[in-house]
C-alpha cells in the first residue's frame, strides 16, 4: 500500500462531461482533489473541481502541461489517443494502462483479444473495402452489422447490411473506414458487469445489470439482472478475465449478450474501460460506487465494497426527457441526477434516476 | 411550485468548511451550480465549486457583490451577522430567513423561544455579571453552565459553575460576556433530529440519531437511537414545531436530552438552522441525504424522501484521527469521508465514517 496517493492529492481528469462530475463528486468523499481537462467552458465537471484547464483533447503539449499539475490522470472516455496518453505520463501516472485504452479503442482488437481469453464473442470479420465487406456478408450471412473500428459508442458507426448487394452502401455510409462485420447473435435479453480492479490486481465485482437499448442508446438497467445464479458467476468471470488480462487499472465495464435459450450462454459485445452508464445505480445503491472505486483504484487505494444494499431501476434522461425534472423531483421513489449540461440536444444525456427498493436475494 | 429554481440556477454558500462541501456535492446531483464564498484559499468547499470568492465574513460590500452571481443564498454555520444576511439579500434570495440565525445564535433568545412554544428546556437564568450569577446559582443549584450566550459551538464558551464563590472566576472565564446560567439536566441519552422544511412549510424528518460526545464535540451517531417509537415520535415533534415556527426554510437539526428515568421526556438543548454533523449518516443510509434536501428546500424545490434504506453508526474524524486513514480505507465495512483540510489541528473535524447495516426496523 506504499503507493496510496495521500488525501490532500489531486486527480486529473481529461474529460469533462457527467461522467467526470460524477468521479469528480467521489473524489470529494476521499480527501482528494481534482483537476479536470475539458474542450470547452461550463463543463459538467469543471462545475465540481478545483481547477479546469480548457483545451483539445489532441494538443498533447497542453495535456502534458495540465499532467504536470496532478498526481494520477485519468479519463472519463476511452477515445483518447496514444498519443495524447504518452503526454500525459510526462507529468504524472497514468490509469487505466495505455494498453486497456489501444485494445478497446478499436473493435477489431478488442474482439480478437477477447476470442484469445476463450471467451465467446459475437463472430466477425475484418472489412476494409466493399469487396471484403461481399466476402464477409458471404461468411456470416444476412443480416450483419457493419461497424467501423474506431470511434463508435452509443449505435454511432453501424450500418445493418441486409443483402451483399448492399456492400457498397454500406461501405459508403460508414465513410469507408476501417470496419469489421459482425454476425447477429440470437439474445433474450442485454447484461453488463461492472467490475473494478485495484492497482494490486485485486477485484471487485458489482451485481449484473441488465439494459434496455432504445435507437442505440442505454435507455435502463434494472438490478440484479433477471439470470440465474449460475449465469451471474459467468458474467463476474468473464469480466474479472477481462480486466486483469488488459492489465486494467480502474473501473471496467464489460456488455454482453444473454443468448436465447436455456443454456446461460454469454457472448461479449463491448468493453468500455471507464465507469460506464449502466453502473450509475451504483451512487445510490451500494455503499462504494462505480466513481469511488475507480478513484479508488487509481488512487492506489484498496476497493470499496462492491455489494448492493438495495435493488435498483436505473433510467436515463434523454434529450428532452429532461424536461421531466420537476415531476421527478417531486416523486419520492425517485434519486434524480442531472448533469448540469446547458443545452439539451435530442440524444444527448441530460441526466438520469434511480429507483431504490429493499434488496430482493 | 413556481418558485422552484432550475437546473443551471446557482446556490450561493456562505463558509467554505466540510458542510459547504458536502452541500455543493449534492447539489450537484440537482444539477445545480455553486459558488463559495470563503474566509481562505484552498477550503474544503472551494475544492469542488463552480467559483470562490474570497473575504471576510463581515465584509458586507464583498457579500453583497457575491450575492449578484448567484441565485439563491445559505449559509453553512449558524454564527453569520444580520449584518452580512442583508448584504446578501441584496443580490439573492437568503434561506434559511434571518430570523432563524438571530434566535439561534443567541442562547437566551433559543431558549426563551423553545419555551414559549411549551416545549422543555434545561431551566435556565440570564447572567450579565458577577453578581447575576451568584443570585442564579442561587436559583439552580450547582454544579450549573455558565454558557456565553453567543458564538459557542463545540463545548467553547461554556464553563462548569461548582459553587456560588466561584462566581467572579467563571465570569472572567468567559471574558465577562453576556450569558446564561443552565441547571443540570438528569439525561441518559443526547438524540438529535436532522429536519427539512420545504419553502411551502412541507416538513421532512430523518430518524433519531443518538450522540456520544467527546470533549464537548460530537464524536458518534447512531441511528436509529435506542429510545421507544413514542419517544421518536415526540422528538421528531419537536423538532417539526420549531422548524416552522421559525419560519425555516432548509434544514434544522434539534438536540435534545433524553431524561433518566421511563417518562420518555425530552428537553431540547439547542437548535443549529443548518445542515449537522449528526445527520453526516443520512449521505450513506438514506436515499436523499440531509445536505440535497437543504439544497432542495433553499431552491424551493420539494423534499427528496428522508427514510433510512440501513443502520448507521457514524463515528467523526478529529485531529490525528484522521491518521488512521489508511486502514479505514482497507475497512469494506467502512464508507470514508475525509474533508480536504490541508492542516491537521487537535479538535478539529478532518472527516468522519459510517458503518451501515440492513435496517432493523
Amino acid at each position: 500500500m506504499s503507493e496510496m496517493l495521500p488525501p490532500g492529492g489531486t486527480i486529473g481528469i481529461l474529460g469533462g462531461g457527467q461522467l467526470g462530475r460524477m468521479l469528480s463528486v467521489a473524489a470529494s468523499r476521499l480527501g482528494l482533489k481534482v483537476h479536470i481537462y475539458a474542450d470547452g467552458p461550463d463543463s459538467p465537471a469543471g462545475q465540481f473541481a478545483a481547477e479546469t484547464v480548457i483545451g483539445a483533447y489532441d494538443d498533447e503539449a497542453k495535456i502534458a502541461e495540465f499532467a504536470k499539475g496532478v498526481d494520477v490522470i485519468t479519463c472519463e472516455f476511452e477515445n483518447v489517443s496514444a498519443g495524447a496518453l504518452d503526454a500525459a505520463a510526462k507529468g504524472a501516472r497514468v490509469a487505466p494502462p495505455a494498453r486497456a485504452f489501444a485494445i478497446t479503442q478499436d473493435r477489431l482488437l478488442e474482439k480478437q483479444f477477447v476470442e484469445e481469453l476463450g471467451i465467446p464473442v459475437a463472430p466477425f470479420v475484418a472489412v476494409d473495402t466493399a469487396d471484403d465487406l461481399r466476402k464477409a456478408v458471404e461468411k456470416l450471412g444476412t443480416p450483419a452489422l457493419l461497424k467501423t473500428r474506431r470511434f463508435g459508442y452509443d449505435g454511432k458507426g453501424q450500418v445493418v447490411v441486409r443483402k451483399v448487394n448492399d456492400a457498397e452502401a454500406a461501405m459508403e455510409e460508414i465513410g469507408g473506414q476501417p470496419a469489421i462485420l459482425e454476425g447477429f447473435v440470437k439474445f433474450d435479453r442485454e447484461v453488463s458487469v461492472v467490475v473494478a480492479r485495484a492497482l494490486d490486481g485485486t477485484l471487485g465485482f458489482y451485481d449484473v445489470a441488465e439494459n434496455h437499448h432504445q435507437d442505440g442508446i442505454l435507455s435502463s438497467s434494472r438490478i440484479p439482472a433477471n439470470i440465474t445464479g449460475n449465469c451471474t458467476y459467468k458474467a463476474r468471470e468473464i469480466a474479472g478475465k477481462i480486466a486483469s488480462a488488459l492489465e486494467h487499472v480502474g473501473v471496467l465495464c464489460v456488455e454482453m449478450f444473454h443468448c436465447e435459450g436455456d443454456a446461460d450462454e454469454l457472448v461479449v459485445n463491448e468493453i468500455a474501460p471507464r465507469v460506464h452508464n449502466s453502473g450509475h445505480w451504483t451512487i445510490d445503491g451500494c455503499q462504494a460506487s462505480q466513481f469511488e472505486n475507480h478513484i479508488r483504484a487509481i488512487a492506489g487505494w484498496p476497493l470499496g465494497p462492491t455489494g448492493r444494499h438495495s435493488d435498483a431501476v436505473m433510467t436515463n434522461l434523454i434529450g428532452h426527457d429532461v424536461d421531466r425534472w420537476p415531476k421527478l423531483a417531486a416523486d419520492e421513489r425517485v434519486a434524480l441526477h442531472l448533469y448540469g449540461k446547458a443545452e439539451t440536444r435530442p440524444g444527448r444525456k441530460m441526466g438520469h434516476f434511480t429507483k431504490i427498493s429493499p434488496k430482493s436475494s
